[in-house]
């Protein structure tokens, strides 16, 4: 692999990689309604859209065993996926499951990573369909395809955000960054120590919302039965910052969102104290957190507003306003993609 | 991770941690026709089958980059997923690549692979419609799923055949086996050596055949054209003697093939020759020929008999009988499943 003029991937990263080697696709088939580019592909067979997510877990760089437990981690790869196909609004049906496995890893490992994807399953009514097993010479590798759909004028995809829409948020965010923080803390405490007891006491919310987080089926259910169809939604798995640019990029409109309206737990603040964090940088840009965030016209104001744990953090704009977020004090700080990045 | 009593995974191979990971599993959605165990899962909307296969291919396990050049690599990547959607006798049209990339990669090691991936689009008319693309610690991760349909009628499962049906096998058997020998032993050959440059002549054949696999496309529509639908088929990823006992297993059936119908190319002979193998032994357990094999009813003879490129090798006998080959001198040797197995 002698070649003239290398460009490094960290030049690009993840999405630029991904847009270079998509830009000028052209899709042949009447199925394909949508490639690359939102949460899921969609594929239209009668008046279902067929909705298709993928994610690949590579050990050392998305978990770290000794701290995730291997059921944990068989949970967690399935309900990622999973939320893809909830920010869709749609409904998962199946997944396949490759899993790329080393020497270091027994078969009773194995049981308890399934144990995990089977639970999330169960919990999600979700049937496993298949997948690829094989050796890999180092570490674990997940890679898991979810299935699901939808009504074809259900779907909502991140392109259908509105000048004076609502931006909501379900949950609250920050928690999983913080639980990482925490276990990364407690790994390094330690180190090197028989019998070491991590102290999680007051954190407990922290580590699950890390380790076994859920998908928003509720939130899309809550939804329905009000009646309101989201203009846009996307889950947020990089951070608010990044998934709200991306839906304004894709709706070509601006955002207005408001400091003292993102829903934060006081676990995630206590934890942002202890180790001198700006809160709302970690709330902004944590990631993991697979909460929804979505768009909704302004007359469903009264409606979004009661469902419970559903908060309007803002609205849309026209495009030439820009992406922003006004701070306690009244100031605009622009918003700027600063989440997760495993390319840089 | 320190257990009692752990089981090594080399104990159950490939099909069997599989089988015990997916034992009792209960499907829940409608849509969920068929799950683990062939060579897609099926899901039906309305009458319409959707055909799903997925692929992990993991460097130093499944390719050797030292003499696959990474443009092929992709073509091949995306082939042998469209080729499990073809052995269900259903038409790809959509697919997922997902890359975990190392830093030893740069963005145009990704253009290579990503032209080859392109490229096998275009030839077989599909669509990329979406991936994940991460770093990795340690060479380079692909993870392909291809998405397929069918008439709900025209579905060919593994679990079809009946006692007489006739056993038939496109293309030959065995040359990307040789292939890939040969290039194991130019890489050796090449070890240390500036400037080396590899021999193939004569062996082209062999070479393309384990670089550059084609999914036999033009089998399905010849078979369509003749108004044939296979009772069951798969296609030779494994070794034709692996995949026929799936067939017969799944089936509840035995077979008889005989070697001297088994189809072998003649650089695929004279490579065997050279090296010292046996010639049938490398056609029905060499694995990666991507041919189909399949089974017609006995009534179907003439018409199977007249599309080119297709030979009766055999036929399906009741389950008590085995399955076994016919040798030349007219000996009858029980099949084994010999294929490749990387887990053990």
């Amino acid at each position: 692999m002698e070649e003239p003029k290398l460009t490094e991937i960290s030049q690009l990263g993840e999405f630029g990689l991904i847009e270079r080697q998509t830009a000028g696709l052209k899709n042949v088939n009447e199925s394909t309604i949508l490639g690359v580019g939102d949460d899921c592909a969609i594929m239209r067979y009668k008046d279902t859209d067929l909705l298709v997510s993928t994610d690949l877990l590579l050990e050392g760089v998305h978990f770290d065993l000794t701290y995730v437990p291997l059921k944990h981690l068989g949970y967690k790869a399935v309900v990622v996926n999973l939320s893809d196909i909830y920010a869709m609004n749609g409904t998962p049906r199946q997944i396949t499951v490759s899993l790329g496995i080393s020497k270091r890893f027994a078969v009773e490992h194995i049981d308890a990573l399934y144990d995990g994807i089977r639970l999330a399953c169960e919990v999600y009514g979700v049937d496993l369909v298949g997948g690829d097993t094989t050796a890999s010479r180092q570490g674990l590798v997940i890679s898991i395809t979810a299935i699901g759909d939808a009504p074809a004028e259900m779907v909502a995809r991140r392109d259908g955000a509105k000048d004076t829409d609502l931006i909501c948020v379900s949950g609250d965010l920050g928690a999983a960054y913080m639980g990482l923080q925490l276990l990364e803390r407690e790994k390094v405490a330690s180190a090197g120590q028989k019998d070491f007891q991590p102290d999680f006491s007051g954190k407990e919310y922290l580590v699950e919302r890390q380790l076994k987080p859920e998908a928003r089926r509720d939130v899309i259910e809550a939804l329905r039965n009000a009646g309101i169809k989201p203009t846009s939604m996307m889950d947020i798995s990089d951070g608010l910052s990044s998934e709200l640019l991306h839906i304004c990029k894709s709706s070509h409109t601006g955002c207005r969102i408001y400091e003292d309206r993102i829903p934060i737990d006081y676990q995630t603040a206590v934890m942002a104290e202890e180790l001198g964090m700006n809160l709302v940088t970690a709330a902004l840009n944590g990631g993991e957190d697979y909460e929804l965030l979505f768009t909704v016209p302004l007359h469903e104001h009264e409606k979004v507003e009661k469902i419970p744990g559903i908060k309007v953090i803002g609205h849309i704009t026209k495009e030439d306003l820009g992406c922003a977020m006004i701070t306690r004090d009244g100031n605009e700080i622009p918003l700027k993609a600063q989440g997760f990045n495993h390319m840089a």
